[in-house]
């Protein structure tokens, strides 16, 4: 990715800002899906070996993007449509032929910011079915032959605990055994224009070091033992990454120029450490998507 | 305890319970002592052996009350005096000659019902220290001897987990590996004249059933391997109890009419069932008293 | 009402306690609606002159409650019949043929509180036009014919502004000038069986000193100039009165020994000076219920 | 100005922005003193007429900005010297010789949105007197001579109560009577830099269109016929603001080609229109920041 990193969570960025410069990336393979109607659209970038992963810095792996652009808007006929969409997606990544799943909804992030909220906010409105059936059995649920077993866990960030989230979850994992792990988190984009717009949804897990610079270490299949699926939507845009690319606009992204204050703008942007771009609305688009997640969860395992 | 249950979490009151009929219990030994200033009392019940725990239904183990009537009025001074009396007492229940205490402070209950959020908010206000020391080491904390690597733990109830808080706990210590395990709780009192006036430590942990009627497994010194003290301030009264308690005033404890409507009530009180009763100024008396165990917790540790 | 104070905010209730000794009321009528199916029952109290207005302690006016037992359930489709049912005794108290009704809604109680935040947490869902239509006229929702102009204020607690929720909501509407106003706010019920299952709503509006104690100032038709609806659902019952009323069931309400008990129970009742009594499910409760009244009152109003 | 707007609700950097082409400006005065052990620099400009006042964008008045590098770590000792600092500047705004002053402290803002929240908390630490003094007179805080009169207010944004701030602050005001108003709000400045690190108070109230874009109302001398004097703590920089800016360093300011940069990008900036940038521990700071202010009003009315 050259000298300087492009700040994203969004694998569908990562390739953009890669395939701007070099035209189209071997070991990625890509699909595209459009519903007219809804403007909705699904990306799906399959990352398939350890070169392509490492030109993009993301780990090998399916990531599934739906971009709707009104997804932050109060339609609840619009958000249904979303959610019946990032169900489907979110059943595909679950394990097969899987009757009574056990899963863990994790939410990530910092309630008490409001861009860093998604995640708590999803796992609040969750319905919660484990203790039930633990004390009860199906019997509490008559009538449903399918009864997922859902539990919460809302970790809280290191700053407040001490901890890290991967340690929590791995500790609670194994106590209470999920066949799979829901990791809800928000996400930093690298265009603004796709806050609060947009879903990813991968198979791949959290990495540490990835997204808003919280060194989180890994939550995966391999780290767990189980599948881990994130799910993920960008409220956050890094403030630097925003200077940057207002620069590439302005004079061109392959211009000397724009490489020589780029260069430039790396040494002076100790003033854009630790910093983000957010919209004014964040409070209520949180609150909007994180009902939509949480109803696509529960399409998802049918509940 | 006889025929019915006197729901109280404080061994004191339980104590006094039992002794109203039967006199001084053999098995139990009690320590008072008063600051006549501060009108702090402080009472040391020791439950010595299967035989008095059973009679008082509380562990084997120290439980040490500091009773302040003025705990939750807004004098700095005074809260700085119960502080330390409680530090001197979370000191003596530490384990010995220990440098460099590692400890993780649990804020049990709901931090969206007020008289619930009093171990959730001991935790928000904590000073975290663990995941800069296992970063920066000492140096991080340059001109202090004594750094005690302390994390924190908010683990939710269980309506909103699907899970016990022990198996949270145990999960996160084992990953973790704490020397020593604080539990902060809400707890349920026999008499409305306790509420957030009185805090009770005890080294016998948090076990299932007992308090508020939240149905947890024990997070114990035998249950996790390492000592576990738990603190607790009650802030409600179950109501059964407290219209039990007021006809005992009226007809006499003893007597016979007593026992009969005791009874009756038994049976009638599913309108009690699951009721609780709680002061008009729970918010402002857990706020209060949050940021007093608070305190009392970094004095004790030497934060 | 004898020589002691029965506490409710329900007129309902009054009236029974009342009548218990007494039989029906001059001066009260009273109609009453049952839907089977819903198990919904409406009751409508009209408290037609001062003098059933001084017995029952409430003011001249009519009080409408709709009892459904299943109210704090997390069923969509029942909540939408209550929130139908409530919106239509709603729209029976605005005033007629109004186009383009102006409604100010206040959600009176403390939001740090559970049981008192009913108000706030209504007035959080509410959908707001005042500020869009002032600025862009009715373009702004083009396809419709009525628009109503909502606002919204949450005035707060005594204890924390220093100021009658009266004395705000009064110079709120002067300078705002709504055609209505409607209060929503927590009410003390007698009995723990109506908590978080009734509904009462009022043309009387609010009344300083009924309710949960905290005197306020009144909000009327007469103190405002515009008419004023109060929406209120009972969270808490009196700590006091639970005792005094578990006593007349076991002792029956008319003896001697009651009234006796009553009495001693009066002159020791400080230990129960501003308790009260609450469920455990409070917060999932109030949750439930603030949504329902959120709907109903978009649907009273053709939002 | 030029033909761009600066965003910056402190008068210290319109004042900068403006002399870096111009020079000193007529109509302003500043003074400036230094606290070279703390670090806290205090500047004071006097914007002194309406020359002066049109060409910085901000209305004559005196604004006080303080500047404390450490502002937003935890030192208890530090921030005890700033709201010391702070007490004074705030004494010499309030009216002479008046004992027993009344003030209403309104808390501006959403308390939903961290960077928002800085005026709710610190209303939400404050120490109300009002109810109490006028229920019991000084009677209730004995030992004292000067006893001020405090209320509080936390009037909500205008998306969520369709009301103008200045329209609910002068409802209340009208019924209430304070002597002067305080209004506590959060700030947009114009370099990250400031964030979090510097306090400005001023004599001139709050105007519409000023800082982080909402429009509300004028609440001023002129509107309410008493003193209202403003404190506010910047927490946000605007996103356009901030490209503009890095703009401007890279290329110097006085360049044909950043003047034709600043016009496209203008263009272009439909996508930072209502972007904000703000700092990652903004939660953390805002909770610092909230207490300090709380205790300088403290000291400044010696409650």
């Amino acid at each position: 990715m050259g000298s300087f990193m492009i700040r994203t969570d969004l694998a569908l960025e990562a390739r953009e800002s890669v395939e701007e410069g070099a035209g189209a990336l071997r070991g990625v393979s890509v699909e595209e899906y459009c519903k007219k109607q809804s403007e909705i659209k699904v990306t799906k970038v399959t990352i398939e070996n350890k070169n392509s992963a490492k030109t993009l810095g993301k780990p090998v792996g399916t990531y599934i993007t739906i971009e709707a652009p009104a997804l932050s808007f109060p339609d609840a006929e619009y958000h249904a449509e979303i959610s019946d969409e990032l169900a489907i997606w979110l059943k595909r990544l679950l394990p097969e032929n899987k009757e009574d799943l056990s899963v863990l909804v994790v939410g990530l992030g910092n309630r008490d910011v409001t861009a860093d909220a998604l995640g708590p906010r999803v796992v609040d409105n969750l319905v919660i079915t484990r203790h039930i059936l633990l004390e009860f059995g199906k019997a509490a649920y008559q009538e449903k032959e399918n009864v997922p077993m859902i539990s919460g866990l809302i970790p809280g960030v290191m700053a407040k605990t001490g901890m890290e989230s991967a340690e929590i979850i791995k500790g609670v994992a194994e106590k209470t055994k999920p066949d799979v792990v829901f990791v809800v988190d928000a996400l930093a984009a690298r265009s603004t224009k796709r806050l609060n717009r947009t879903i990813q949804i991968t198979d791949t897990g959290i990495h540490p070091g990835s997204g808003v610079g919280n060194h989180r270490n890994a939550v995966t299949k391999e780290s767990l033992g189980i599948p881990v699926i994130a799910i993920g939507v960008p409220t956050v845009v890094d403030a630097a990454t925003i200077v940057t690319d207002a620069l590439g606009k302005l004079l061109g992204n392959a211009s000397r120029e724009l490489v020589e204050l780029r260069e430039q703008l790396q040494m002076q942007s100790g003033e854009f450490y630790n910093m983000y771009v957010t919209g004014k609305d964040v409070d209520y688009e949180v609150k909007q998507i994180s009902h939509m997640i949480c109803d696509a969860i529960h399409k998802a395992l049918e509940v």
